[in-house]
């Protein structure tokens, strides 16, 4: 089993507009097959997903047209469902015991794991993030909502001064390894990352 | 003469640590033999920079050895220009002014921009870059200088309501075109696009 995203990104790192709509949405022309969004779903047996992202989607019309019929979804929450959920939704209380649930269903091969960010956050801490597939859309938004939760910092003379005084060696973070890229007609690069264990 | 960046950026967008310290040294490897640069700084012939890019630098020892012998740069600021600075050094107060001044010391081939994310964002706003490239560099640090000034926001259901209860059409905001990328042994990935003007 494997746990894998694939969001659109803008160029300067936002995987939503800041009224939460998908900055895929922003693209002049976009459908499930001009992305590799297809190609990603089929081999995606479940789907995993944050409470923020299952209100949204919920609230917002998926009872209308349920997206993932037949496959089960997982929502990692604290609170209780809302009572008219289909029977293929069940609730998790982590990104670990979504995945244990994961496995007790029989889940071989891909879990989708829509964003947002705290979710995308949450199972890469947790070491439970298999590929980290992004689409990086060549726009620039400004403003919106980041791919992980980021804090922004302005050049300080005072910090890099002191950085170059200290002595410490600063410690590397860990590289992720490139499985798998595309490019698209319009211009988006699909990067597919397998987060270091 | 075409003015282009070539600009390490982690998978959430920075630039730079907060401490100031290019996400290439982030890199276990980087030199200028691995990423590009060397290919890139072929076709250069200036370089063109910000204020803080520019005291960064030669604070830091640039005078111990000038990275730019025989090429011209041109610092914009408003602020005179430190009195030891090489003859090769001008100041230009605006990014018009830099590219005038570029265009009068007869520059026909590629102008090397260098960040931060106040100059990359000055240049594309005046419709001075020619090409934003970026190499995606595969880690995550947090924390750090963003490639652009960019405003990061939470989920908010009180403005997705309010989206789903708009009429208006919103402003999709201008593509750019990919105009070369290349994939690089440790799966960092160079991207580089002309902005629409």
């Amino acid at each position: 089993m494997r746990i894998a995203t694939h969001i659109g990104v803008s160029l300067d790192g936002f995987l939503a507009e800041a009224d939460g709509t998908p900055t895929w949405d922003s693209l002049p022309k976009f459908d499930p097959s001009t992305h590799g969004y297809e190609t990603f779903m089929q081999d995606v047996d479940a789907i995993v997903m944050g409470r923020t992202c299952f209100d949204q989607g919920f609230e917002d019309g998926w009872m209308d047209g349920w997206p993932w019929p037949g496959k089960p979804v997982l929502v990692v929450t604290s609170r209780p469902l809302q009572s008219d959920v289909p029977d293929s939704v069940q609730a998790a209380r982590d990104p670990a015991e979504a995945v244990q649930k994961l496995h007790e269903l029989g889940i071989e091969r891909d879990v989708q794991l829509l964003g947002g960010q705290q979710a995308v956050k949450a199972f890469l801490d947790a070491g439970l993030l298999d590929r980290l597939g992004i689409v990086v859309l060549p726009l620039v938004l400004g403003r919106g909502i980041p791919l992980l939760p980021i804090e922004p910092v302005d050049f300080s003379t005072e910090r890099w001064h002191a950085r170059q005084a200290s002595d410490d060696e600063p410690q590397k973070p860990p590289m992720m390894q490139l499985e798998g890229q595309e490019t698209y007609a319009d211009g988006s690069v699909r990067l597919a990352y397998a987060p270091t264990r």
